[in-house]
């Protein structure tokens, strides 16, 4: 008997998980136990595996049984639901890959490893003038590829990359949102920084490295994280990757004068391989089993992050334990410690920005890379447009383009589109936890007592065990009982730091 | 211009090298990091770039190019030679793969997976009637391999399996040799175990296992592996992987009451992780930048495991170095920490046997896979020849399968053909070892410094430097000016023994 299209399509699907599983172990591996040697063999074969995997999901065999296993009647059911949710997630990988032409695919992939180096290199000189040439090369292969996707009816080429990042997501639905949010974030911020600043002076000092680590690995399967499951290693840069629910690898780092840097890289870290971790085990390998969107990934690091790990209730059950071994934080009280992990200030860097100026920081990228995209603004004009909305949105006025336009590693890869997905999450975490809130009374005196499971349960149940069978705003509609909103987030940031910062 | 048959061959080795350097990092990752519920996916990802590397390998296209690059003429000199090299090299890989049918390549790896698990079943309970099934029938398939690759043209059906580790090595070379080795080797045992042992009551007690680790990783680069183009990790049996001259993992393992299983693991690894690291770099994208047999690969390891690792110099110039992290081993004296470590004694298992008898232990394998494999034995009557050679070997009968022959893993992933590779190994060594020190004068003086550079530099320049471009044997006979012989081995095993057992 020939094998049924869908079968083929099954193989197909597990192959590439198989691949991408692959490349996810030497794409952590780079970041973690590579010796310093090996960059160059590292680089062909994450080379080798990305190209076998396009060259597979490009197979017009492919693309035949997808047209063949989607034509028939599905079975009945849930059986059938998610075979159409996966023809149709497949479909729409295949499409992209299908569209963009090979010369295209290398041409970026060239200018993102010399616009990669070029960004270190004027980072480091503060030098702006001498990435235009690169970032000017990115923008125009972006678009170009915006083109050669195609853009989404009824909306722009922005839609077309940011599609790649947030499936079904739209200019259209998503910049009057920002829009609203920076309306009541600026006057939120001036608020905040009118009223005294907390005390954090306990958090200076040296705090020993181990120490500081033996808490994060007490922490991680307190809050749900198995660690049969995966594992935490250190690396220069926080990062997860899930190669499996079985296999999901979170990074932490620590900083002896930094205590809390590690505590929430790993709470946010922790966030995303608790996702993982939770995607459907009949869907390894699927494409359904992955993460619906970057948004929501981000929703789940967020979560953990900040709506769990700074809130009062978390440091009320936390802070003893953490104690434990930084004995210097054995004398304060976890209000104090509470205020003090929640400072909200005017800064320049938006990977050490507080909750409340994060999203002013992805607002002024958004317009600035929509401005781009859409040819409103030159590339030699970005540092001038950077400083001015920065000045409107924060106050503050970057001293020089390294601490400005030149700060995030995104444009250097030409990766337009990504940013507002920091935002979503943010705004689908605070409805998420609203509605957990809403469905489990007493939620918040547990984090009291160190019980997360409830939590993660519920996430599990409303979130997790969807994969990527529906896109992200459904799957949070379907949860909170309504979709991408700014008002769960205002209601809880206002709440909170309301109450917080009063002058 | 069209693709010369030369640029696809050199692209296509290029590729298979970076899928075995893929493949290479994820079962080293197997093997020390992975989450325990990661296995399932791990497979999956081993199989589907197994299943690529094989694909590319067979290819028509590269079957054709093969063939072209050969006929037309190669450019001059070291450049045609290594051309022509490797055209021979990956032909040789191609043939195999090509000839076996892929259903035998189906049933071969559904066997192995399933004789490993019967394997330690049956070695657990000591029940070798339960692994009879098992090992018939990988038996079987291996008959059916090697007839399907072919025997070489004077050979016989062992042959063709000897070829898959190394290359070129026949029954007719190898059974006299192992055969005259046994005659001189029992003797030998036996004048040892008549004199008095040695005293090693100091290597018993409680050895701290973060000092032993400190050691090994003391040892390393003054041995001469790059820590810059490697790594050492633990795992639960050592092992080294070479995905790259620029990145060679190796293991050790510690054990808190066998304070030298690290040190001699990590000399042993290290022996192998430097040839790995030694292979030209010119040639890491193609099929010469390998280790030209097992055999030789292995003589590297046991050359610093033992030529070097058990010799008087060795332990005068490193005792106080180990001391300083074990103090309990400040008092002893080098020559008697070198008799220790040299201790001969009838033994039931082979990877705990000294240097005296351990060939006496592959001898045995060899015979009786080789009858298996001949027809010569029945699998049901494998304990009792087992047994029977036993006692004339080594004088001394197993209590059971399990410490007889249900002790290694090999048969139970039916690779016969692999054991003879062990004594290969001590015989390239020893005769290496010895070449070195004619061109050294003074070398193990230095050993006694500490100083390694000049051995590590001689076997770069011998044999590391060749790569697979010529037979092992060869690389041997051009570096010690002799080809497999067991008189180098004799020398030094008898001169060394001689002199530390006096009765």
């Amino acid at each position: 008997m020939p094998e049924s299209a869908w079968d083929f399509v099954t193989r197909a699907m597990a192959e590439l998980r198989a691949l991408q599983g692959a490349a996810a172990l030497l794409s952590w591996d780079q970041e973690t136990y590579l010796p310093a040697k090996g960059g160059a063999a590292r680089a062909e074969q994450l080379t080798a595996l990305q190209g076998l995997a396009h060259e597979r999901l490009t197979d017009p065999r492919l693309g035949e049984a997808l047209a063949r296993a989607g034509a028939g009647a599905p079975p009945d059911g849930a059986e059938g639901e998610a075979r159409a949710a996966a023809l149709r997630a497949l479909r729409f990988d295949r499409d992209r890959a299908v569209r963009v032409p090979g010369d295209l695919v290398r041409a970026l992939a060239t200018a993102q490893s010399e616009g990669v180096e070029a960004w270190r290199a004027a980072r480091e000189a503060s030098d702006f003038p001498g990435f235009v040439p690169h970032l000017s090369r990115l923008l125009a292969l972006r678009r170009e590829e915006a083109d050669a996707i195609g853009v989404p009816a009824g909306g722009e080429r922005y839609d077309a990359l940011l599609d790649g990042h947030e499936e079904g997501m739209r200019v259209a639905r998503l910049a009057p949102i920002l829009s609203r949010l920076t309306g009541w974030l600026a006057p939120l911020v001036e608020r905040c920084v009118a009223a005294p600043p907390p005390d954090d002076a306990f958090l200076r000092g040296r705090f020993d490295l181990e120490a500081q680590w033996a808490f994060t690995m007490e922490l991680l399967p307190r809050l749900g994280f198995d660690l049969d499951a995966g594992r935490q290693d250190r690396s220069a840069h926080p990062f997860s990757t899930g190669m499996d629910p079985g296999d999901v690898r979170i990074t932490t780092r620590l900083f002896e004068d930094l205590p809390l840097s590690s505590v929430f890289s790993t709470l946010h870290e922790a966030g995303h391989g608790m996702y993982e971790q939770g995607l459907p085990a009949r869907w390894r390998r699927s494409v359904l089993g992955q993460g619906a969107s970057a948004g929501l990934h981000e929703s789940q690091s967020r979560l953990w992050e900040n709506l769990v790990g700074r809130s009062l209730p978390f440091w009320k059950g936390m802070l003893p334990r953490l104690a434990r071994h930084l004995p210097q934080l054995s004398g304060v009280a976890p209000a104090a410690f509470h205020r003090a992990v929640n400072k909200v200030e005017r800064s320049l860097i938006r990977v050490e920005a507080d909750e409340v100026t994060y999203n002013l920081h992805v607002a002024l990228r958004f317009e600035l890379e929509l401005a781009l995209v859409r040819g409103d603004l030159a590339v030699a004009d970005l540092p001038g447009a950077w400083d001015e909305r920065m000045r409107r949105l924060l106050g503050i006025t970057p001293p020089r383009a390294a601490e400005g336009c030149l700060q995030d590693i995104h444009w250097s890869l030409g990766a337009f589109g990504y940013f507002p997905t920091y935002s979503l999450g943010n705004l689908y975490a605070a409805s998420l936890f609203a509605a957990a809130r809403r469905a489990l009374p007493g939620l918040e005196d547990g984090f009291e007592r160190g019980e997360f499971a409830p939590l993660l349960a519920w996430l599990r149940e409303h979130v997790h065990a969807w994969g990527r069978a529906r896109p992200a705003e459904e799957i949070v509609r379907a949860a909170t009982g309504r979709g991408l909103t700014d008002e769960d987030l205002r209601a809880y940031l206002e709440g909170k730091y309301g109450a917080l910062y009063v002058s």
